[in-house]
């Protein structure tokens, strides 16, 4: 019996194609009717949180829009909401409970600001605040991790860039997507035969720049939540300004280097990081790049970057499921986690 | 002969204490001088981000005002620059030479935008490329690790949220700091003692929230960079959302809880730390919050917890130099880090 996290990884192809059937038109319809702002703030948690660092490449390079992660303590702690004049407020929340979330639409309603809610819960706290809600359509999430809940996100906000792009290819692109995801899940197995050497592992970076930033900074969370290694998430650029002196003989490093404008910068790290005798693990499509690792995590030709991490995001959960389970530890209910964080 | 990073740790009251007396009017006229804008975007990398972080806090707390980290990937990587509309545009930088960021207040000229440059070099490329400049006074920085040219940049925007609130005694806390920073760093010799504990220490946490989610953040760094600690840092929320799961017995754990709006959450949380065995080590000036650690790094009474993060580095940056002290490690010359680091 596969484990739910087993599940719910592989039904993302599925779900992504679902989630454009249902609402690719609702979110142009959405996009068109916003009014035009300045910026968004977005205030998110977790992997959503990721989700929203995503936003901020694929927003700002595709619409020209600037992105703003909230401040939600601001709110919440402080009693210090800033003014939002001239803002777009989203929020971002699997569950739509998380009060801090939903603290930081209720402001904005008050300032007059347009809201839209991203959740998978059209019921929820957060979705009654906003003035728009998509949804993500991923259906139940029962393992604690976020896997489908994760990528419907980045599909949504993927989405939103496209429309506003004004450029109809991009949403070709993305409604190509879906099929590649699938072609990247076919070759898991190749990954679970290599989880096992990493079993001893207790410590890991995860390096990625650019619109996968946040795949790093998700599947550091991913590992952290499943497999209880520290791992660490650095852009390449912030990497060498420091956090590069902890690399010794033997680190294991995981980096993200599908093709595109990072691909450069990403061969020359992984240059750096070989003559310091660290294990590569490579998340790419580009053949030289692949052979640069230890363990490759192949991905497919042909993803656009700008979708690169919708389908970047895929060989990690798997290899993090795997070593889960090569350590003997139940990839469905981490220690000491519940579904639901609600903080304030 | 006593290391030049322990010298630049030292000298950090009496630089502060140089600075606001050189500038602290001066960044009053550019405050007064600047245009409204509706947000600010700051670029900057390494500990200079760490101090963007702060801003987010303070000029959103005191002024009102949301902050935008930028991408500077956005301009170097994807000639993608967003648009700028109603933002000031501020670069930090100790060198003012890392081309990324030059990169993004070129830009924000190019639109027409104000522009501010904070930079321990009034001759940089980043002085030449903006409106107004701000210096640090910090004199030539010459370990590898930023001390003092971090704190100096925390009073810098310290100062610009004094102004910009309109409350005179935000000012005269400002003015009172250098003696109570002089007063912590008085307590050093007790975190010397308890250094060589931690010799053996690979992995460690760094939890702060709100104004010291920055100081989580720049102590992790100054761990990774001097002592090769894998250090992962994280404000409070974010870490009940999965990270928490890495906590085993015996996990090393640094919390920053100075008293102020989020000391109770943070004494929740050690709390949740110690009941999984955690090995707590804390900064703060409450004594029930101090009676949690195995190892207290202690605050002085009386700092208002908007100017925390510029004491509470302080124990840190010395228990850092100490650990690499107590492992043989030269802390002015980590392996394979430069002083400037031009990212592109």
């Amino acid at each position: 019996m596969p484990t739910l996290l087993e599940q719910e990884i592989l039904s993302q192809p599925e779900r992504i194609a679902g989630l454009l059937d249902a609402e690719l038109e609702h979110i142009g319809r959405i996009a068109a009717a916003l009014p035009t702002c300045d910026y968004a703030l977005i205030a998110a948690r977790g992997s959503s949180d990721r989700a929203a660092q995503y936003a901020q490449y694929a927003w700002g390079a595709l619409a020209g829009l600037p992105v703003a992660l909230a401040a939600p303590s601001l709110y919440t702690l402080y009693d210090a909401p800033p003014r939002l004049a001239r803002a777009l407020v989203v929020g971002v929340s699997q569950s739509g409970q998380s009060p801090d979330i939903v603290a930081v639409l209720e402001d904005a309603r008050r300032q007059g600001r347009p809201t839209l809610a991203i959740t998978n819960d059209a019921g929820s706290p957060l979705a009654a605040t906003a003035d728009h809600v998509i949804e993500l359509h991923a259906g139940p999430e029962r393992s604690v991790a976020a896997t489908k809940t994760y990528t419907a996100q980045l599909a949504v906000l993927a989405a939103l860039a496209a429309h506003w792009s004004g450029q109809p290819e991009r949403l070709e692109e993305l409604r190509r997507l879906p099929d590649q995801l699938a072609a990247v899940l076919a070759g898991r197995a190749a990954i679970s035969a290599r989880a096992g050497r990493y079993r001893a592992m207790t410590q890991c970076l995860v390096i990625g720049r650019g619109y996968n930033y946040a795949t790093a900074y998700e599947l550091a969370l991913k590992l952290e939540e499943l497999t209880y290694v520290m791992a660490i998430a650095y852009s390449s650029a912030d990497f060498r300004h420091g956090p590069i002196a902890t690399v010794a003989p033997g680190t294991p490093a995981i980096l993200i280097a599908p093709s595109g404008r990072t691909l450069a910068d990403m061969r020359a790290l992984a240059g750096e990081l070989r003559r310091r005798g660290a294990e590569l693990l490579v998340i790419a499509d580009d053949a030289d790049m692949l052979a640069l690792a230890r363990t490759p995590l192949p991905l497919v030709d042909g993803i656009p970057e700008w979708l690169s991490p919708l389908a970047a995001v895929l060989p990690g959960q798997w290899l993090a499921l795997q070593l889960a389970l090569a350590k003997g530890l139940d990839p469905d209910t981490p220690r000491g986690l519940r579904k639901v964080t609600r903080t304030v």
